[in-house]
């Protein structure tokens, strides 16, 4: 049983279509801390762990640490139909989730079945990246509509002087590349020089909820002698007071 | 034969298309008083009655009874390419069916086939009802957009206090509520508590000509001991000078 | 090898985009004089003649004449990714066509495949036309846009008073006509009245490079006894520093 105001409900739904953009379906956990989301893409090639802060809620009321597995799609719908002025309240209740939207003399009930939602992978990755690139999500989705143009694979690659997406096929080749500088778009930390290949397509997906105006992070593994396998990419960014950390499984050159 | 000019375009196409919501093909009848329609959509499930005075034009002449039956579709693509400052004609004139837009150094002639429409229902019909809520046509399409997040069908239900949209499906719950009260969106003459499920779609084909910031009535009829059949549904409102009454059936819980 | 700067991208991003109206592969052509283009479409009833003078580059630089075949969709693409601020560089280089964009503390390199593209027609067509008429590519867009609503074949027809657009059907019959007048919107230079048929889906693909506001020319052809045979349409306009001359072949009446 929990009781929950959302006072940013734009934020709100910017969170939950973060989410949509990998998984049609998934299971938020409810705790004293916050509200958490830990889910898979169901091919097994990106996950999305999100979570928001207690704080960020003028009401945050739960008596016992509670699982709503539903389907993330019907609720962004739900979301997508709050007026302004309206107070909207999150409540699960008899085993049925309730999103309520209440104005001056109008009161709005939407109820949404719980579904069964595999839990996603238990433990975090524990990865040592070599390369960290911090730039504005509009450049970063930019850099990757360059790279559209020829096809659906990306290299992202990391030097301590640039960072660089590239992209070849029957097309042709793209190359679209910044450089460190006093005014450059990008901010680089990189100990060696690192470069993996990765799906457009969910790269795409995953960086799509970041506003073009905030910042966003790529974390890029290069192998090591201890581990010579490529690594997953990690990437960061917040919506409002949510925080997002998407994982994306390199592409094997064989496939 | 008749002559008649079009002065406020732009509400005449929106009358064209607001009977193009439910029907392809209709019949409009040219007397004396000014322009009728009256049509019923291919599944009988709903019918449109239509009517702008002859006051509406300022040249409306005409010398006998016409019935004109038309393909509704052509007709509005042909308004659409009225321009500003145009003068609009519509002539009946050898069997065929003009339209003239007249302007500064231009002239351009539409000529439309007519074509054979079934006459309507021949009577009006007479219910008693119990219920009468008005309020703009924008709050009302709001209340079957949370509706339609659910499902295909929504219950409509009024008592002294309150109207209510309501749908229920595997997809969830929604209950969509306005209160009366002084400075509450709707308007509320209800006699018994009355209540009757709709077709979402037909419904939203109905309203969808209503200006959000026009009034629209909706008139609900609680079967009696005399008649204890569910009784259609009548909506309302103006579009201009045009005068629209749309009736749909209710649908029965067997459907 | 040449290596070329592009100031006006937007000029010549459109100037790309009104061949790939036409043809979706051509064949460029570098010289001295600056890039020409000839193509003609798969089905052979429209031609494109496209040229701009050097003088409209900052740099043309060229050491011999140059064809490189590539697929304009993909250009068009390409040059859809230019930013504000830009510089552009078009260069031939080992074979490889190559497109650059270079920013503040960015580069970005687009490699495209030439391809074989058959050569156009060798010579130019030598017509005698017998009506010239001139007017904002906006007013014909509308003319010919009203004649849609009826049918895929209009009639063009030019007399010493007037310009007139027409199309029939089962659907119908529709006339756009303007007179010459001191304020009209049309030009007129009409030796004998000319009329002829074409393919509207031709004609609104051959037009809709011109901008609304920019002029353009049609030159219309009667048959003379010497040749009793109907006569091209030649459409003319500019974008930009860029010439077009599209030649469109009248259609038959038993077709």
């Amino acid at each position: 049983m929990f009781e929950i105001t959302v006072d940013d409900i734009k934020s709100w739904k910017k969170c939950v279509d973060a989410i949509l953009n990998l998984v049609k379906e998934g299971s938020f956990e409810f705790d004293n801390e916050g509200i958490k989301l830990k889910a898979m893409d169901p091919s097994q090639i990106a996950m999305v762990l999100f979570s928001m802060n207690k704080n960020a809620f003028s009401k945050y009321e739960i008596d016992a640490k509670t699982k709503v597995g539903i389907n993330i799609e019907n609720f962004s719908k739900i979301l997508s139909r709050a007026r302004a002025g309206d107070k909207m309240v999150m409540r699960m209740d008899g085993g049925r989730f309730n999103v309520s939207f209440i104005g001056n003399n109008s009161r709005r009930e939407f109820r949404i079945p719980t579904i069964d939602v595999p839990s996603g992978p238990a433990k975090e990755l524990k990865i040592n990246y070599s390369a960290i690139v911090k730039m504005k999500g509009g450049t970063l989705k930019e850099m990757l509509h360059d790279a559209m143009i020829v096809g659906p694979h990306v290299l992202l690659a990391a030097d301590v002087d640039s960072f660089k997406v590239e992209a070849s096929s029957d097309m042709g080749d793209v190359s679209s590349e910044y450089k460190r500088g006093s005014d450059s778009e990008i901010n680089l930390d990189v100990n060696r020089t690192t470069s993996a290949i990765f799906s457009q397509e969910y790269l795409n997906d995953i960086i799509l909820g970041c506003d073009n105006e905030e910042e966003i992070i790529l974390n890029l593994g290069a192998p090591t002698p201890e581990d010579p396998r490529p690594k997953p990419l990690c990437v960061k960014y917040n919506i409002g007071a949510g925080e997002f950390c998407y994982y994306l499984a390199p592409r094997i050159e064989s496939d």
